[in-house]
């Protein structure tokens, strides 16, 4: 067995967070940490013209975790095929690459709300002007279930526009998702993925979700403008609903010149080398827990070549309960990021 | 250090499971479940002409195991000598790879005996018409253990003629297998990977374990006929002897031509793409335990091309307790399954 | 992506261990062992002339774990800079590669001292007739800590003459490191891997750890003669101090012609092909604890080419209390390691 056509790479990031003792659930004093906060390898094969597969794994903490694990079939002309595991298809930010986002982490509506990668059967297709997806998956909310959940996920992207540097793209999700019983919960950090998880809603033994986003990408130049809203409604079992919900809006600026590139209606790389300033809005609301948070971040960005990128955040995070600020903090974060 | 002969492959398997809640312990209603059934990882490398090297991880829940890893010397004319990680000579579907089962899951009894990975040194040679095994090994029965448990197995296949299309060939394997105590139990799926064990033996602290297993293979053209009986004798550390036996017939048949390959004593892949009728009667007796399960299976497989195949069983299930039938189920089982 | 510089290597290595009751904790009889020693998967990348990547993963038990990943640039003149995870700069027996080493497994006083990999960055320079290390950590002590603990490590060495087979080496290193009140405790075996800790020291809450170390490494022709002797002073943070120290003597020599290769300050693989005989004295004490232990080991190893090598040693190690022999026993290891 030769393997002729076959793609192996991978990253690497390091990453140092200094923030305040109240982005900790008990913290007294100032904290400082370093974590490889990704270490991936992917393998990628093209079978032939129509077939195409993905295996990718994830190392951390001495566990090792598939991520995509999937084959594409594209010998129809209406759509492409994906069988196996793999990204819903849910959120503009989670569906870019964690090497390419603007900023350090996601955004907390992004990681609370965005269902990441299920075994499922999907169709990802293109009109003149239009991306869309559409997906039948099976979540793995629980390991021992009798039966496997299931979820309908799809999305919708319009781009009246659509140059290299000069683009509009606004984009509707959905994901309708049977819990069976199975429990969600809202645990989140304020973007700073050393600290702890502040924003803690009810355990819900759930017998469903809903989830809805609305996605705007415009890129002009130097210029990249994303924002996304998303709302999630849990229904449990007991027939109680909770609601949830929550956006953000960032910005991208290549001070050296060049642009965001846009694949298949997703965010993609920079096209140069070179600086990069950031800045992002965000907040997350839980709104029968009656909870809040806010976050204000800049930073800069700097694309050494197409292997090597630093980044650093400067993160200002506020939390609410009753509509009063309990805590507030600052952080920075940095990044060291390497890509084979 | 420069590798400039080198193969890195792998495989992934995706696999759909639907059955009756009598193939549960505690089912009340028929399950769908989904999983990835196998994801392995392989580098094979060619020292030189007298030395080869394999290394192959399976990645699974976290979890990474290795599983072949050894040395092979093919420097003697009258065997091959592997030191390392390897699966033990036993057992004629235990030995074809999983990419190149008939059917979607091996045999009952393949499962329950047939010893897969140990540490240990073995020899592989050829005379005319015969293939033969021999090895000694250390397997790993438990973690703490101050010694190493031991076993020697071997196996010698009689292929009276052999045409790439038309082959018979007559296997006997056995393996005398040392456990010091440790623990031997029965504890086998029907045949249906996501369901769960129901074929439950006593837990024997056992002194050793003796196993027999007779195989037949017989390809002619598009028809593999493929059978094996095994049987195992356990003594336990109270003198205490508990049997256990059972067998396999299994057939498959190129619905669009080519025929099953036969290498090295081993079932190998199918000699062309397309579609491929399958069947299986299996057996399994736990005999003082007074219990056995019987399966029928028929199945379909689609190969597409080198890289990617499709198969799909149905399992029809029963089990006996006292020669009473206890529980009978049926199951569906799909697969998907990526070589790379 | 296209990965045009890249390089994918790793080794295996089987051991066979054969000891004495006393090197267990509560042995009664002899023990013999096999296990896989090390699993290693190595990715490097040329990224372009100034930066070089690394990643390198270990294999063991069903864990993956991350050992070398970093990131290393070469533009400046004075020094080399690596970010990531990376060994620290501390005892030349423990920099050498376990590909490398002389015996089967490392001296006691490398294995208690030596820190091993950590985050963080570091520089490396050479001047004439010098080669320096220097580096800021952040070892992973505990893993729920608020902060990352800190440590700076760094080692010279004067190499007054350096032809190919002929060179002197005298190196001096140290690290001061910040515990935070983590543990630090001894807990070492005798040099036989699958035998038990017979060392076990007090369990100290350290405030900070200081380590020095010497070391003389002298290469002339087939001879190789390696020396270091280390210290640590450990605070706890109730002002308690515990001094631990030790060393060893070993040598190699090429009984099949050639020498030990040498570069950066560090030992490398030999030259040729062929046989290297071994020997080693080392010591190690728990002053405060007032416990000791020495090994004599004797070895034998054979190069088949750059894929395979076989090592043999026999190892005579003896445990005292108080001064007094509490337990004394041999032991022989094997090993076969393949690289690839």
């Amino acid at each position: 067995k030769k393997n002729d056509i076959f793609d192996l790479s991978g990253y690497v990031m390091f990453d140092y967070d200094r923030f305040d003792a109240s982005l900790l659930e008990d913290g007294t004093e100032s904290s400082s940490l370093v974590e490889i906060r990704r270490a991936r390898l992917s393998l990628k094969s093209d079978i032939n013209d129509l077939w195409e597969g993905k295996f990718q794994v994830d190392v951390a903490d001495g566990d090792i975790d598939i991520k995509d694990a999937y084959l594409e079939y594209k010998g129809w002309s209406f759509a492409d095929l994906t069988v196996g595991q793999q990204k819903e298809n849910f959120g503009l930010e989670k569906l870019t690459s964690s090497r390419n986002l603007l900023m350090i982490e996601r955004s907390m509506v992004t990681e609370a709300f965005a269902p990441g990668r299920s075994l499922g059967v999907s169709l990802s297709g293109e009109l003149p002007s239009v991306y869309w997806q559409l997906g039948y998956y099976a979540p793995d909310y629980a390991t021992d279930s009798e039966e496997a959940s299931s979820a309908v996920t799809g999305r919708i992207a319009w781009v009246p526009w659509q140059e290299n540097d000069n683009l509009l793209h606004l984009g509707f999700a959905f994901s309708e998702r049977e819990y069976d019983g199975e429990q969600f919960r809202i645990n989140e950090r304020l973007e700073v993925n050393q600290a702890d998880s502040l924003l803690e809603g009810k355990k819900i033994d759930a017998d469903n979700v809903s989830l809805q986003g609305l996605e705007i990408l415009w890129v002009q130049d130097r210029f990249t403008l994303m924002s996304e809203w998303q709302q999630a409604s849990v229904s449990s079992i007991e027939q109680e609903d909770y609601d949830y919900e929550g956006g953000y809006v960032q910005f991208g600026y290549q001070l050296s010149g060049g642009f965001r590139k846009y694949k298949n209606g997703k965010l993609s790389k920079v096209s140069d080398q070179g600086w990069e300033l950031t800045g992002r809005y965000s907040e997350f609301s839980l709104i029968e827990e009656n909870e809040d948070a806010e976050t204000y971040t800049i930073g800069l960005n700097y694309t050494l070549n197409k292997n090597v990128k630093f980044m650093g955040d400067y993160i200002k995070a506020e939390h609410f309960e009753a509509g009063t600020s309990v805590s507030s903090g600052n952080a920075i974060s940095f990044r060291v990021q390497y890509s084979f």
